[in-house]
């Protein structure tokens, strides 16, 4: 429609190479939505008529509810909701909506306007899976199980530091989108293509109709900025990581090896041939999804990389990117909620691996310490006993007097005292004894999940009022529509 | 149909999550002609018989002209087909097919079959385009054209030197497909999910049928490897970057300032705003699917990483990454193949712009060479030659006796027999002189083409030749199951 | 020294392997005075006496002045600095300050200290560049110069609004590092190495001393996360690329045939044959190491992905990409600020070109728009002048009259008044009546100026009062230490 | 030294914004080489004289053994060895070196000899691992063990399955850069700054010279790509991958959990304060030096995406991506090597496991296909026993008769000859009848072992001939030096 200089159609393997159409489904209403804010403005500031608005508006309406997915030859969902509104309306009304404005200006503000609604559903689906989590632990404050670091057995824990600590991660997560949104939300609209108008538009109007908190106010950052893009689908590759590592752990927990716990048979794949199997696909899918939503990411960040200022269409391939990244971070979330929801925590194992091993060693060091020995020193001690227990195949607690006594000089430490020291120590005594603050032990497990508790009815809160103030605006503006088509 | 042990069905957001039915649409057909080739196999080693064979071909056969993408509540297309076949042989005679393989073996079949085919796309496009460039090459052998570092001019050139150097750097393209090829095209059909089979199987006629040149023979290997499929991504994002440089040097030529080239209308996309605008959209976006093929690649290694042996379901969110890739970099070949067989050359502007400026600089430094000066004396007097000249606006040649007088002494050089050397050169004395190996002089530029010509000609029989054997062991195999099905 | 348990010792290779001692010494003096107000907290809940504390207090204050980049067998930086302090104190005393702390915990903590130094000297380096830009734009707001889009001369404009638009996204990766910071300025200290402690430490108490606002609470979460990191790694890359491509915008004004601007010498790079040549290779660098950059974001979530919980070796690898990122993005900041407060800006050619081609035709399609067409059909009408003038190789304002008539049909429009139209634009006309919010016109220029100048203040005085804070917090620390060494 | 036309010096930041010296010390070597190669060429084409060639091939041979890695204030090693040459033969000699070559041809010439270096180191170090692999499987033939997929029991297999697989990975990331060396071992030296000379020089003499097999020809394309160095570290980061994919296997494998290996004390770290800790740090290095060499390549392919021809400064930021991969993916080689040769083997634990719990699921399913039965059948009553022996917590060997037969229909099979059947099957019987090509079975072991080997000593033929290859012609260019500088 807009070939006005140019002579020749696109070649048909060139508009397939350039079109976006079928991404674009993503974006359609918004850029209706957008199109009838427009048109109310141009309306008050006098470039549209009564009668034109009247026209454009119920040509809008109409195609709201058409299938716009249906093969097109427009390169775009822009074009192409034009070109319907003056099939509709007659070139005379409906070659008028586009004034004043550009596809420039319009896609930057249909992303911005399913950005801002992508990060409202993502971070409620966050605070829905941080609430299975900590109702999860509420049940598993005296659950004992080992802690791991470089995936060896560490110190022992409880199951619910674990769920806590994964709680605080995606709270984050929740945090930065929470920042991002306050930077998405400004209205690029009526930037025109890169430089503005002459005509006496007003884009504080368009924004605030729009349910913006602001513009965009500089006309060629407008149109062709996308780091608040890129903003977005990082914090999303942060937040998909994070659920990757989740994943992994239950990956390894499942195992026969380990077998903590197992996913519900709902959330777990058969194989074609081994009867025997139950997979945790969901898990892998998790890590797998992660993979592709940090390829995303470098596909728009590789993009943008030393793109000259201006729209240029190097733009338009951002967009799937962003919306596979949302897309998969909705369902990740709501998926990893329910397998959370249905978990089988295997209890005894985990207790019985807590109380067995070498979890205990620093727990005895540090008793040594109590006792007046330099940590280095209490650090060796335990050190020599855990070798000596190592190459017994014996756990600490089941040392003799006298191997305890080859592992410690009289001058270092009575032995005896040390036996009754280690006979002293198990899952329960060492959880009892944890306080440091936001540690592993029992005290600290209720006190936390308090606190989380209440930190996610104030996130609600926000994120309630923050989606109301949107759905406010645009109910504004349908009513707005309906008066006019009257 | 697989979960005989797992009691409840999957959560519907969990199929969803977990299905890659959508994607599988472009290896349905691989997996339906694997499955006619295992059938055989198990044919010819008794696991079935004549009888039954003689069903599932024929229900093959029929699934084959189904449409396959209707939705399904299938978890993949394995899965898929494999309960169509039961449901029109019986599971009597359908429940058989399955014998002695696995979703792990057929995936990692169905993959390799469908980048062998790419593979062999990719190389014929790159054929045709380097075709099309070495043909614009030929007429453009004395257009002279400044070449650029730095995006400077810096030495005279023929625009057949740049059209050469990119159909070399797209033949080093073809040649890591080529060598990816032989990596790709063995079998790893029979290797079971993950240790192999008891069954008597014969994995060479397998191979053989379906026209590989062998096996992967270790079958946790066979099941679980991707490097191949890293390998051809990021071959095929190489060769994204080598066309997205070449959009980039047509991109600035098409600007008014630089006026080289224009591209024609069918290539060129209008503003909805800008009357006057005639964009090259199809080279912006030719660099921006460069960036989601980069990203495509990261999202492949970056899965692969860390992974352990045996198959795990993250491998499957391996697969759109690979159909994007072929799909892209097809589509790009193909569209900027066709933009150079019509592309605008601005001869005009191309000489005048070589004929200008300070481009005969080198020329004129390595005539003082010639005339026995050190190169670092003879870099430093042009040096100030050009500083002058910059100075007072003017080209090199412009400058009067005394200003060149000025910038050399007496005991560097004679002033008057450099002005002579400065006036004796221009483009068309530069290009002729110019005659070391791959210069950009005119006697060198038809060496090039006649050569690069011969190479097209030979890589065309090279992959014909390849082609041309997988076609006749399918069709091999499609005479076969047609017999069988009398 | 931890080896205790361990018989041999690491294998040469393996230590060079395994060692982070020469990425470390950018954390090294972080290490010290953590350590040193971990050693004062330890003495203020009795683990210390008075004695002991002085004594290792006075231990780390030498090491301070110490190079502690020479070659050691230390594993890493802490193993470094605890060993130096048990020589010089002794087993008794110095074995005593690693109790209740872990490497896991003591690492985290370097390098939140770190990163929330980097963020605010990167902050003040982002506000300085603002501020040359502002400058700048203040002396150019009539400065007419062609705006672009896909790199094609699109709308006149004025230089000002391009230096406005760098501005305003320079002030978003302020705001972002900004937000980043209130993530990162929380203590691990005393998350010991996963679990926490038995012993009566105060974490509260070393986070106030080092100046943090508060703890982060949960010690798996403190020790094994580092999605801050990776949100600072993400949000430096995406001021790199902001910056990369104001980079490549310069890059394409400094040719000879833009020729807009001209780098000053000492920002230029000579060629080391072609004597004419001065070369932008600084802007280059910066596309360069905006690569760099990002594979360093890259870097990190791969590394990441799928990363168990409970601190991992594999998190070692992530210090470097953190340093690269933050060394480059202050020096590109430094660079490219003197590069523009030294840019000639060849003002004549801006307006020369801004006055030529087509560029006025969407201001002529505005003007009749204003006579009551639609946009559309004006659209249409203006192409068709452009083609007219385009295959006359003319400008719109040397269109004769009968051309004129010939673009437009006597319904559409009066074809002489269109004429009239068509001559009263030019530039100056342009920028006049462009008066969009956030247009390229020149009453907005003034307006944007004045609201950024406001906006730098507040920002300077926000970052000030943070750096000042923990300025403070570091100085009160170090005086409690001169009196404890008393 | 170069700056002749630009008046002002770099500006100190700027200087070290743009230098590339500390990273170019890998390559000084390679630029002394090459420039003598030139000087002789030169010589050879009486650009030079005897006397000049003999002062600048000594000068040459003096900075070899010098050290150049002390500051300079030269932008790179090729500015820095042309100074030094020039102030030990004066400008009149020295002054002539660089004539016909440019900073451009050889930095690419420079790296294409590093690379070609490099490839041949980590092939030979490749061989070495898969080496060390082939004799550890050749122990463990007969060492039952649990196949895993989705990290999940699957198979009975063998431990030497496992290290073959691995060797096959590996031989394979051999041949991949066995085949690169074909496309690096070119060279670009003459191409000149981007268009070639006037002089009369013979590319041809210096490519024999130091070992090249052929030239890299068009002058454009010889100093501006860059694709094969993103082949090579494409492939290095493959290998990587392959590597942190066998590391994770043994992260694993580590846990007590699993307890299948253990790695050798002077391959472990242990923990600053749980004296119990054995950690595999090594491996967990060899997953995050993965990730950053992921981030290395994407540092390159998006420093290339979209850069126009000619060589640009953006090339140099490559150079490090480049050294720290051969760097690392050398290092990675030589470590895990050597912690294979020290690996401790649980042979016990691991025959324990494969013969525990359900692994022989689909020998039995298997065994019933031989009795008649569809596969799928088949698969539905092993299912049906594992459902059962899980509930009960019981293996399937433990199952009662009437167990047995409550999990099959008589009319789908004799409960009673199921029981035999599952009696009869144990590790050792489902491994002597696996006998498929390439699977786990003890017969298949032999085979593949000793067709390994073969393979090993072949491709190291291979790699040494190409070795001498070089070594050759630069103990020839040296003698040639030699006899010169007499």
């Amino acid at each position: 429609m807009y070939r006005s200089r140019l002579e020749k159609n696109l070649d048909k393997h060139t508009l397939d190479y350039v079109s976006s159409i079928s991404d674009d489904s993503e974006i359609a209403l918004y850029d209706i939505i957008g199109s009838q804010a427009h048109s109310i403005m141009l309306y008050e500031n006098n470039i549209l008529s009564r009668a034109e608005v009247k026209k454009i508006l119920s040509a809008l309406e109409k195609i709201k509810k058409e299938n716009l997915s249906a093969k097109s030859s427009a390169e775009d969902i822009h074009e192409l909701i034009e070109t319907l509104v003056i099939k509709k309306t007659g070139l005379e009304v409906g070659g008028k909506m586009h004034t004043a404005r550009s596809r420039n200006d319009q896609v930057a503000l249909d992303l911005r306007m399913k950005i801002r609604d992508d990060i409202n559903v993502v971070c409620t689906c966050i605070l829905d899976m941080v609430e299975t989590l900590v109702v999860l632990a509420e049940k598993h404050t005296a659950t004992a199980m080992p802690l791991y670091t470089h995936l060896q057995q560490a110190q022992i824990g409880t199951f619910s530091h674990f769920l806590i600590s994964y709680s605080d991660a995606l709270l984050r997560d929740f945090e930065r989108l929470y920042d991002t949104f306050g930077r998405v939300n400004h209205s690029p609209l009526g930037a025109g293509p890169v430089g503005g108008t002459s005509l006496p538009i007003n884009r504080n109007s368009t924004a605030k109709m729009l349910g913006f908190s602001g513009i965009v106010e500089n006309s060629i950052d407008a149109t062709s900025n996308r780091d608040v893009v890129a903003e977005y689908v990082g914090h999303i590759a942060i937040l998909m990581t994070n659920l990757s590592r989740i994943a992994e752990d239950l990956v390894i927990w499942s195992t026969s090896e380990f077998s903590f716990v197992e996913l519900s048979d709902q959330f777990s794949s058969p194989s074609s041939v081994m009867p025997q199997k139950k997979n945790p696909d969901i898990l892998e899918l998790t890590r797998g999804k992660t993979a592709r939503v940090i390829g995303s990411l470098v596909a728009i960040l590789s993009n943008l990389k030393g793109l000259a200022s201006g729209y240029g269409r190097d733009l338009q391939e951002i967009k799937p990117s962003v919306f596979f990244s949302s897309r998969t971070a909705i369902s990740a979330l709501v998926v990893l909620n329910s397998m959370f929801a249905t978990l089988k925590v295997n209890k005894q194992k985990m207790n019985q691996i807590a109380d067995s091993g070498y979890l205990a060693a620093l727990d005895i060091a540090e008793a040594l310490v109590k006792e007046g020995l330099p940590f280095r020193s209490a650090h060796k001690i335990v050190g020599n006993l855990v070798h000596t227990a190592h190459e017994s195949k014996i756990s600490l607690s089941e040392l003799t007097t006298s191997e305890v006594a080859k592992s410690v000089s009289s001058k270092e430490f009575d032995a005896k005292k040390l036996g009754k020291i280690i006979s002293s120590i198990n899952a329960e005594s060492s959880l009892k004894n944890r306080s440091s603050l936001g540690s592993a032990g029992i005290s600290e497990q209720k006190r936390l999940i308090t606190k989380r508790k209440s930190k996610i009815k104030q996130y609600r809160n926000n994120i309630t009022r923050r989606s109301a103030q949107i759905s406010l605006a645009i109910e504004r503006l349908s009513s707005n529509v309906r008066t006019l088509c009257r």
